[in-house]
C-alpha cells in the first residue's frame, strides 16, 4: 500500500444524510477547504436516508476500499448534541471521523481494525457555534480536514480505548433446514437487492452458476436463474448473480427486483435449491 | 480576515435552482474551470425550488459566512433575458455575482454591504450564445470565474449605484399582545422548521432554555419544551431549540416538525409563554 | 483550439445513470483520482433515467462542446457484462469512453467524428472485480483517467473500425403538408420542452420571431407566441423561443409547458403557421 503522500494531494471521502437540497454539504466542503486548501473531497453520497445509521454504515464500508489511503468523514448522527461521542479513529489505511454510534464500525473492521482512537474534545480544532446541532460543520469536518492535512490524531482530543466504541451490527446469514436465511442489505437505484449472502454459502447448498435458485420472501416463493450479468436476464426473469462487491444480489431485467419482490433493506430472504429440482 | 491569496487557490461558491438532473450545473463548472483553471468550486446547493428567489436568498445568506473570502455565484433568475440586470457586487469579503432581483441582497448585507457594483454589460467577458436564456452559462459563470481569477470588477461592465439594486425582503418578527409573531424561514431535510426568531426575543417574553413554549400555527396551539439538542427530544415530543445559525427552530424526535405542524416556508408561527404556565 | 496541456490540469466530464443516492459515483471519482491525481472531474449529471441511453446521449451531446478539450466518460449501460463492447474513442477535441451502445455517438459526431477507436480489452488498465457488473468502476473509469493522464489510446485495447460502432439515432424533423413535424428531445427542470427543430426550419414556413405559431400535440392545437426570453411570457401564456442550444423550445411563464401539453421526451409535436393567420 503506497503512502498517502506518494499519491498526490490528500483525498477525503465524505458521506452523510444531509441531502443536497440544503447548503449543509457545501458549507462542510468550504470549512474543510479553508483548513486544508489542497484537499480533494470525494462525495461518497449525501442521500443516506435521514438518521439511518445502518444504511450509512453499509455504504461507507462498501466504498472505503476504493477510497483509501484517505480520510473518511461520515455523519449520520441522530444523537447530535447528546451524550454520544464524536470520535476519530486511526486504521492502517487512513483515519475515519464521525459519531460513535456504530456508523464507522463496519468500515473500520474492513480496513483492518482501529489502531488508535480519540474523542474529539479539543475545542481548538472546532468551529465556535451558537448551538451544538450541526456537528458536521463545527466538529467533524474540521477534525477530518485537519487529519487529512497532517495534524496528529492525539491533538484532536482525549485518547479512548478502541474497544470502547459502539460496534456495528452487520447481520449474518445462517443455514436452517437446508435453506440459507439472509436479509437485504441494500437496494440500489436500479432495484437490485444485495443480500448478506456469499456465493460460496449458496454453492455449499448445491446451487451454482447457471443453476436455479428458490427465492422465498414472506409467504411467496419464486425461482431465479443464477446468471453472470444483469443483461443476461430475459424479459421479466428474476435472476440471482454475484454483484460487484462479491455478494449475492437479486435482479430483474431493466426493472426493480426489490419492487417486484416487495422487499427493502433489512427484510428477510431465504435461498435454497428448487424443491424437486 | 486573511486575504484570499493567502488561502490557496481561489474558492467559488455556486448556488442555483438548476437541479442536478440536467447538465446545466456541470456545464457552468466547465465554463468556469476553462477561464480559471485553479478554481475550487463549492456547490452550495442547486436544489433551490425553481424560481424561488426568496429561498435562494436565504440559503445564500446562511452559507456565505462559511465560504468567504470567496466569490459567490448565485442564479435563481425567473427574469432571465428580460430587463432585470445581471450584476456583480463587491464586498469586503469577496464578490457576489447574479441577477439583480433580490437574490444577492441578504448575503451582501450579511457581508457588510456593497462597496461597489457593476452591471455585466461587457460582452468580452461573456460567451456567445444563440439565445439569452441561459445567463448562468453565458454571463454569470464567466463573470464569477474571471473575478475569482483576478479580473477587476470595473472590467466587467458599467458601474451602477449600490443602492440602485433591488433589496432583499427578510421578514421581521414582532411582539403582539405578549406573543411573538414570526414565520418559517426554512424547513431542512429533517423537517426542522427554522423561524425568523432570535432566542433573545423569546427570552424577553419570559421563556427560556428548559422552559415550555406555546406554539401557535393556524388555529392550533401546542406546547413545546426548549431543549439544547435534537436528540434531547423524547419520542413524539415537539421541542424548541436554538439551531446552528443561532435562530429558533421547531423540531420533533426523528420526525418532521414541519409535517406535524403543517407549516412550510413563509407560514406564520406565534410563540409565547404557556397560558396559565 | 488550444491544446489540453495549455489549459491547466486535465478536465474530465462524467455522465451516468447511477444517481447520487448510492456510492457509485463517489467510488468512480476515487478510482480516477488515484490513477491521475491532478484530474479535475466535472459531473455533467448522474440523474439520467436508469438505462435511458437516448436521454444520456442527448445530454452528453449538449454538454460536450462546453467541456472539450477534455476526456468524456459516459455510462448508461443496460448491457453491462454482456456482448456489447466497452470502447474508447478519439476525436480532435478529446477522448470519449463508454459502452458501444449509441450513447457516445451524437457527442462524437458533434466533435467532428471519430479518428480512432479501441475496444477496452487490456485488463492491465482495469480493476480486478468479483463480477462483471460495475464496469463504470472497473473498466470505464480507469480507462478515462488513464487517457486524461496521457496514456495512449492504443494501450487500452484492440483497435476497432470507427464505423463498426453503433450509431446514435437522433430523430429528424420533417415538413408534411406545410407543417413541421418534430418531437420533444428534452424536458428540463423548469418544464421547458426542447424540440428537434431548428428556428430556420420554422421561418421557412413563414413563421418568425414575434409571430404566432400553431402547436399541435396529440389531438390538441394551441397557439403560441414566438418570444426572446422565458420572462417575456405573460401569465399562463404558451410561448415558443430559441433556447440556449439554438433549438426551438416550448415554455410557459413560471410553469411547466411539458405538463400543460402532456408531452415528454420522444413525443410528437407539430408546428406551423396559425390557420387563417
Amino acid at each position: 500500500m503506497p503512502s498517502e503522500a506518494a499519491l498526490g494531494p490528500p483525498l477525503l471521502g465524505f458521506l452523510s444524510d444531509y441531502g443536497l437540497a440544503d447548503e449543509l454539504v457545501g458549507v462542510c466542503h468550504a470549512v474543510m477547504l479553508r483548513i486544508t486548501p489542497g484537499l480533494r473531497i470525494v462525495d461518497i453520497t449525501h442521500e443516506v436516508p435521514p438518521h439511518d445509521v445502518r444504511a450509512g454504515a453499509l455504504t461507507l464500508a462498501r466504498a472505503a476500499q476504493y477510497l483509501v489511503p484517505a480520510t473518511l468523514l461520515a455523519v449520520v448522527d441522530p444523537g447530535v448534541g447528546t451524550e454520544r461521542r464524536p470520535v476519530a479513529v486511526e486504521t492502517e489505511h487512513g483515519h475515519l471521523v464521525g459519531p460513535d454510534n456504530g456508523l464507522l464500525a463496519p468500515a473500520v473492521a474492513m480496513l483492518g481494525g482501529a489502531t488508535r482512537a480519540v474523542a474529539l474534545t479539543n475545542e481548538e480544532y472546532q468551529l465556535p457555534s451558537p448551538a451544538p446541532t450541526f456537528a458536521g460543520r463545527d466538529v467533524f469536518a474540521p477534525a477530518a480536514a485537519n487529519l487529512a492535512g497532517g495534524t496528529d490524531l492525539a491533538d484532536l482530543g482525549d485518547e479512548i480505548a478502541t474497544d470502547s466504541m459502539l460496534p456495528g451490527t452487520l447481520p449474518l446469514s445462517r443455514v436452517d433446514e437446508g435453506v440459507l436465511r439472509g436479509e437485504v442489505l441494500w437496494v440500489d437505484r436500479f432495484g437490485n437487492a444485495q443480500l448478506n449472502v456469499d456465493p460460496g454459502e449458496l454453492e455449499e447448498l448445491g446451487v451454482g452458476p447457471g443453476g436455479m435458485v428458490e427465492v422465498r420472501t414472506g409467504d411467496a416463493a419464486r425461482v431465479a436463474r443464477w446468471v453472470t450479468a444483469y443483461g443476461d436476464a430475459r424479459p421479466s426473469e428474476l435472476v440471482v448473480l454475484v454483484d460487484s462487491y462479491g455478494l449475492v444480489s437479486l435482479a430483474l431485467d431493466r426493472a426493480s427486483a426489490a419492487v417486484e419482490l416487495g422487499v427493502g433493506p433489512g427484510d428477510a430472504v431465504a435461498l435454497g435449491p428448487v424443491a424437486g429440482g
